[in-house]
C-alpha cells in the first residue's frame, strides 16, 4: 500500500497507529556522494500529526548528510507483528524550546547527560509526504 | 562502530553474525528525485561472505530506482536484542540459476508462485562497502 500526500491527510490516524508502539526507527540519509546510511533513532510517544521528531546531536554525522539532501526515509520494524513501515519526506533541524520540552523523556539523559540544556541537542523534524506498509 | 572495507574483510564473520537471525530487512533506494525509499526484504540463510543476496521481481519498482542509483542501504533491526545493523554498498541484478537454486527457499513461493522458474525472478546482489553497529 503507497500513499500520496492528499491521501496521507485523512491516513494520518492510520500511520500512527501503525508506528507508534515501535521505540526505534532507522533513519535513513544519503551524503554528497549517493552512498546511502541509516542510524537508529528513538521515536515519540506523542501523537503522529504528520509530522515525526527526533532528538539529535548538531554534531552528529547525519547532519553532514543533511545538508546535502534534506530527503530522508524513516523506516519501522516491527518483525514481532510482521509490520514494516517505510516513511518517506524532509528532515529539518529545528531549534525550539516549548517543543523540546513538550518531547523530553528522562531516558533521554543516556544520550545528552545535560538534557535540554545540552548546547548539542537539537530536533529532527520529518515532513512526510509518503509512508508505504 | 564504523569499519571500511578494508577492517571489514576481516570483520565478515562479525557482520555475519550480527544479521544472521533477522528474516527480514529494510532495503532503502534513492530515485532520481533524491527521494529515499525502503521496503522490507527477506534474508537469506546462508553464510555471509561480503555479500548480501535478495530475491526480487524485475517488474518492482526499486528496479526504476536502481537505474538512477546503484547505491543503497540494508537495514537489520533486532527490537528483542536492541540490535540495529546498518549496511551500505552497491546493488546490482543477477541472473544465475545455480546461484538462485543455492539461496531458494520454499516459502519464497507466497510471492514467486512458479518458483525458479518465474520469468520475473531475479537476484539482488548487494556489495558491502561499510557497515555500523
Amino acid at each position: 500500500m503507497k500513499l500520496k500526500v492528499e491521501e496521507l491527510n485523512s491516513s494520518v490516524q492510520k500511520l500512527g497507529e501503525m508506528i507508534k508502539d515501535i521505540k526505534i526507527a532507522m533513519l535513513t540519509t544519503s551524503n554528497s556522494e549517493g552512498k546511502v546510511h541509516s542510524r537508529p533513532m528513538m521515536t515519540q510517544e506523542i501523537e503522529f500529526d504528520g509530522d515525526l521528531w527526533f532528538f539529535t546531536s548538531i554534531s552528529s554525522g547525519k547532519m553532514f548528510e543533511l545538508e546535502s539532501s534534506q530527503e530522508v526515509n524513516v523506516a519501522y520494524s516491527s518483525p514481532e507483528h510482521s509490520r514494516y513501515v517505510s516513511v518517506s519526506g524532509q528532515a529539518e533541524v529545528v531549534r525550539d524550546r516549548a517543543k523540546a520540552e513538550e518531547l523530553w523523556n528522562p531516558l533521554y539523559k543516556t544520550w545528552f547527560k545535560q538534557g535540554l540544556e545540552d548546547p548539542d541537542l537539537v530536533l529532527l523534524k520529518v515532513k512526510v509526504d509518503s509512508a508505504e506498509y
